[in-house]
């Protein structure tokens, strides 16, 4: 496919931030560039497992459990249950369907295949016209340092249900891990940059501390703008504000400006409203609450509007 | 497990061997050992694929699904579907429960472990007290010589389900495979010898190909029968009778006893007593024909009775 040569560029963990991401790619479509964290990331079962990037190219191929958040919708779970008969492991659930996914990707990894080329032809196949590229090929690993140990993700997120205290969040790219040519590209030619209201610390930090995009962003003209996580203190989904507590970081809209020091504009919610005075930059409310397909092409559209204030 | 110093070693296949290893588990238990071709295995989207062995350790675990004659009871085919889906190769069949020993496997083969340990450890997981243990622990293919040309067997098997006529067939152990110590130990141990009414081209011959076992077999002192896999010059399933009509071998018990020139006697089917005569070596007349498992562990019975006779 023959990409335009400028376009959107949004950085994305999971549930919340693929939301939005759908709505973006119904209205720009090809001209979307999806940046996916990959922190999460990990091998289980001898299985290349990538939660962020299965849930946004699900998401977006109109193949995702809406009501669960994560898997496919239909999903079934006879490989789970065949596994604890054999005595294998359990924590981590894969579906059956999810499945097919898991061992094509595998596949094509131990065959030398990039992650970034094998997520570009799987996006051809479930028909997403939007590119969705992971953040790095490398591994690049989110540790979360708590009160119980250092865990690597999936541990702290899915076996410990993000219970443990939270101290600090490290980053390891195994010495090697930088920016891919394509996620830098992407950010060359942008036209405006949206951070999704993905988790910053578990989902876009983990983006930005590979080497090459924080720099990437900064050389960038773009406007960049940032739809908070934060909806009157709380985050939607996940444990966003249960962090923020614990690192000692008031939960408000502020406080995401702080984070991200690269941004031109905040959106902020219409609860927030009364939060707008307090931040140094500029400001778009609206309702920021994806409950339905349409309300994420109406929050897609409020950020590319938005995003159109910033032009020269 | 502490295994008994003697005991009873079957050569076997898949769907028709299995039958007869159920019957003889039953009876002999910890005293069984059953050693099962692995030329069928092959790697298929990055899973290690075990046909046989997997039938021998579903059926010995009742797991099997006895009506289809191969994979789980139960099955469901959700992955199948996905993976459909997603534009993956379909032609071989995995189902969603049968996936969870292939991934177990194939992380465990990855890890170092050897499919001989694997197979041990599963076959203890679903509590089959007989040994199961593959041919060898090294790659080791079965190619079918066709007037459609070379093929690997599951492409001749299953995605041309037989259908092309066999010129010859080889067998490839990549220059290294040889029997492992377990196999070499348990034939050298062994009282008796069985070899299972499994197809003597595609299920024993492989067996017997591989290096050490062909002469571990002749320097044994303990008997050796075989079932004949042939009723009324049928095959009760595949298509042994269809290969033997292609090399131009007769479709009798005669055959089988020249072509396994180690044998001391052959148990024949009811149907095929008026054969007997024509045979040169000790027969054995019963049903053959395990329809039921009782009709396995008659069979079995009546193979045990039969090895009996060659005791001095």
């Amino acid at each position: 496919m023959t990409r335009p040569e400028k376009g959107i560029v949004a950085l994305c963990g999971g549930v919340g931030g693929a939301k939005l991401a759908y709505g973006l790619n119904r209205l720009l479509g090809e001209r979307l560039t999806v940046v996916v964290n990959t922190g999460d990331d990990f091998d289980h079962l001898g299985l290349a497992i990538s939660p962020d990037l299965d849930t946004v190219v699900y998401t977006l191929g109109e193949l995702a459990d809406e009501e669960r958040g994560w898997g496919r919708a239909g999903e079934s779970w006879n490989f789970m249950e065949a596994l604890a008969g054999l005595s294998g492991e359990t924590w981590f659930r894969l579906g059956d369907c999810d499945l097919a996914l898991h061992v094509l990707r595998s596949r094509a990894l131990r065959a030398g295949v990039s992650l970034t080329e094998f997520t570009e032809e799987l996006s051809s196949r479930v028909k997403i016209p939007a590119r969705i590229l992971p953040m790095t090929d490398h591994p690049f690993a989110t540790i979360v340092v708590t009160t119980a140990g250092r865990l690597p993700f999936q541990r702290y997120f899915v076996e410990l249900q993000a219970r443990p205290e939270v101290q600090r969040i490290e980053f390891d790219n195994h010495g090697g891990g930088a920016a891919t040519a394509a996620v830098l590209d992407a950010i060359a030619a942008a036209e405006g940059i949206i951070v999704c209201p993905s988790n910053p610390y578990l989902s876009i930090d983990p983006i930005l501390a590979v080497p090459g995009i924080a720099s990437a962003l900064e050389a960038s003209d773009a406007p960049i703008v940032a739809v908070s996580p934060l909806v009157g203190g709380q985050a939607v989904k996940g444990p966003t504000a249960k962090i923020m507590n614990e690192l000692g970081v008031a939960t408000n809209c502020a406080s995401i400006v702080k984070h991200y020091p690269f941004l031109d504009g905040l959106v902020i919610d219409s609860v927030d409203e009364a939060e707008a005075p307090q931040i140094d930059i500029p400001v778009h409310v609206t309702g920021t609450v994806m409950r339905s397909k349409d309300d994420r092409i109406g929050l897609a559209a409020e950020c590319l509007k938005f995003l159109g204030h910033f032009k020269s």
